[in-house]
C-alpha cells in the first residue's frame, strides 16, 4: 500500500517526557472514515528537555509505524502530521518546533494536552488530566482553554512519575542519613539503580532527567500498597493535588473528565472516591486525537 | 613581591556551588607565620555542576588573589594550593579532579566541608555545618570523619539556598493555579526573574541549576520576617532539618561545632535556641583550612 490522492495518510503523535508515540491512519476519500495502519513507540520527545532528542524521537516514531504499517515505501513527506508535544504550552518552546524543517507533507503542532483533550472526548468539550512523567490539568470548554500545573520538573508536575520518583530518592538518602524512618523502598531503589550503598545512589541521580527519575514511581506504589508507610504518605500527597487539579477542572464545568497518561492506573485508585467516580474512560487515544487535530486544521487551510 | 625559597606562597581555595574564594598567603620561613597577601572571588565551582567551570573559576580566582596581592610576577606554578570543593565526597568526582593538569606547584584536595572543618576549629577535631547553595553536614572526632546529607540538587540539600529558592518557586507556582494561598513572594519573585507572568516565570526558571535558585534564597527569609505565613513554613522545614542535622553530628561528640556558608546569617536565628547556643564562631576562613591543609599534607610528604 502506498499514500496516493484518494487515500491520504495521516501521522499522529503523542509525544511526552519519557517517550514518543505514533500512529499511521488512511482517510477513506469517500466515506471519511479513518482505518489504523499501524503504531511506533520511541524514546523522549519533550522538546523542553531536548530539542534535538524530541525531533529525532518524532521521525523515529513515525518511522517505526510507517514500518509496522508494511508501508515500506511510503516517505514521511507524505504524511500529514498532527504533532501533540509536552512542553509546547511555552510560547518559546513551540515556536522553537514550529520552525522545525519537518519532513512531512504538513504538520499541524499543538499541546499533548490539547490533542488528549481532544482524543478524550473525541472532539468534543472537555476535561483531561495526564499523569505520566510530568503532571497537567488542562479543560476546553466553549472556546476557552484552561491550563493548570505542568509547570515542569523539578520544580512542578506534583503527582507526576517524576515527582513520585524524586520523593523516593529523597527519602531513601534522608533515611540512610538516619533523619527519617527508614522504608522498604531504600533495598528496592538501590537495587533498581544497580547501587550497594549511599555514595553510589548520589553519583547514580546527579543531574538526571524527569524521565529517568519517572521510572522509579512504580516503586512507591508497590512500597504503598504494601503499607509501608513512607511510601504510603508521599502517594497520598501526590494523589491530593491531583485531587485539587480535579475540583479546579470541575468548576470549568466541562461536560466529561479522563485521566491518561503512564501513571494513571497506579495513581487513580489513590484519588478521593468522588474524583474517581466522576472520570471518564478517554474514547480514543491522544494520538488519534493528533490526527483529529490535523484533519480539523487540514479543514481550514 | 614575589615568592622565593625562603617565603614559600601558598594558594588557599574555598570552592561552592556559587562561587570560588581564594586567598594568597607567604609563610615566614623563620617564624612559620603567615600573612595574607590577597584574596580573589570568581563563579561557581562545584566540579559536580560542571568541571570545566571548577577549574576556570579556580583558576580566575587564583589570579585575582595575586592581583589583589600586588604580586604580578608570580606565576601559578610557584604557589602551593590547597583546594577544597564541594562535590569531591563522590570518589567519581574527585578522581576527575584528582587528574586535573593544573597549574600549581603543588596542588592538595580535599572536601569543602574538611576545609572548612580545619579552619572552623583551627586544625583541631570538631564540626561544621555548611549551608550555602548547598547544605551539608561534618564532623571530624578522633581521626574518623563523618559526613551527612550534601546529596545535591533537586533530591537532597535541604535546608540550603537552592532548596529555598525551589521551594519559593515550587509555592509561587502553585498559588498562582490556586491551589495554595498566595505569598508576599509572589511579586517579589517575578520582580526579581523580571517575569510579568507564570508562563515567563517557568521559561526563566527551566532547567536553571542549584545557584540559580540559590539566588532566590533571601526572598524566602525576607518575606518570613515579615510575617508571610507560606514563606515562614518555608523556613521552618528548612531550619528543622539543619536542626536535625546539628543533633546527628553532636552525637558524634566534637568539641566544638559551627555554621559556614552563605546563608547562615539568615538560617542561624531560626534554628532551635539550644542548636543556636551551642554553635561557636569559626576562627579562620575556609579558604584558610585549605592552606592549613596543604601545609599539613606538604610536612607528609
Amino acid at each position: 500500500m502506498s499514500g496516493n490522492n484518494d487515500q491520504q495518510l495521516f501521522l499522529g503523535i503523542d509525544g511526552g517526557g519519557s517517550k514518543c508515540k505514533a500512529i499511521i491512519v488512511v482517510q477513506n476519500a469517500v466515506s471519511q472514515e479513518i482505518e489504523i495502519l499501524g503504531t511506533g513507540i520511541s524514546g523522549p520527545s519533550n522538546p523542553f528537555h531536548g530539542y534535538e532528542q524530541a525531533i529525532n524521537s518524532i521521525v523515529e516514531s513515525a518511522e517505526l509505524a510507517l514500518k509496522d504499517a508494511d508501508l515500506n515505501n511510503v516517505k514521511l513527506n507524505e504524511l500529514i502530521a498532527g504533532v501533540g508535544l509536552a512542553g509546547v504550552n511555552l510560547p518559546v518552546i513551540f515556536d522553537q518546533m514550529s520552525a522545525w524543517q519537518h519532513p512531512f507533507k504538513h504538520m499541524f503542532l499543538a499541546t499533548d494536552l490539547l490533542i488528549a483533550c481532544l482524543g478524550a472526548h473525541q472532539g468534543k468539550d472537555g476535561a483531561v488530566m495526564i499523569t505520566g512523567t510530568g503532571s497537567c490539568g488542562y479543560s476546553y470548554v466553549d472556546g476557552c482553554e484552561f491550563m493548570i500545573g505542568g509547570h515542569g520538573f523539578p520544580h512542578g508536575d506534583k503527582g507526576s512519575g517524576a515527582w513520585f520518583g524524586l520523593q523516593a530518592a529523597k527519602q531513601v538518602l534522608m533515611s540512610v542519613d538516619g533523619l527519617v524512618a527508614p522504608s522498604i523502598m531504600n533495598n528496592v531503589l538501590l537495587t533498581k539503580l544497580g547501587c550497594d550503598n549511599e555514595i553510589a545512589l548520589v553519583e547514580a541521580i546527579a543531574g538526571k532527567p524527569a524521565h529517568y527519575y519517572a521510572k522509579l514511581a512504580n516503586l512507591v506504589f508497590d512500597a504503598a500498597e504494601q503499607g509501608d508507610e513512607v511510601a504510603r504518605r508521599i502517594v497520598e500527597e501526590g494523589a491530593e493535588y491531583i485531587n485539587c487539579v480535579a475540583r479546579t477542572l470541575w468548576n470549568k464545568q466541562p461536560s466529561r473528565m479522563s485521566m491518561i497518561g503512564g501513571l494513571t492506573s497506579r495513581l487513580k485508585p489513590w484519588l478521593n472516591k468522588d474524583i474517581q467516580s466522576r472520570l471518564s474512560e478517554p474514547l480514543i487515544s491522544p494520538e488519534l486525537g493528533s490526527v483529529m487535530y490535523a484533519r480539523q486544521q487540514l479543514a481550514l487551510l
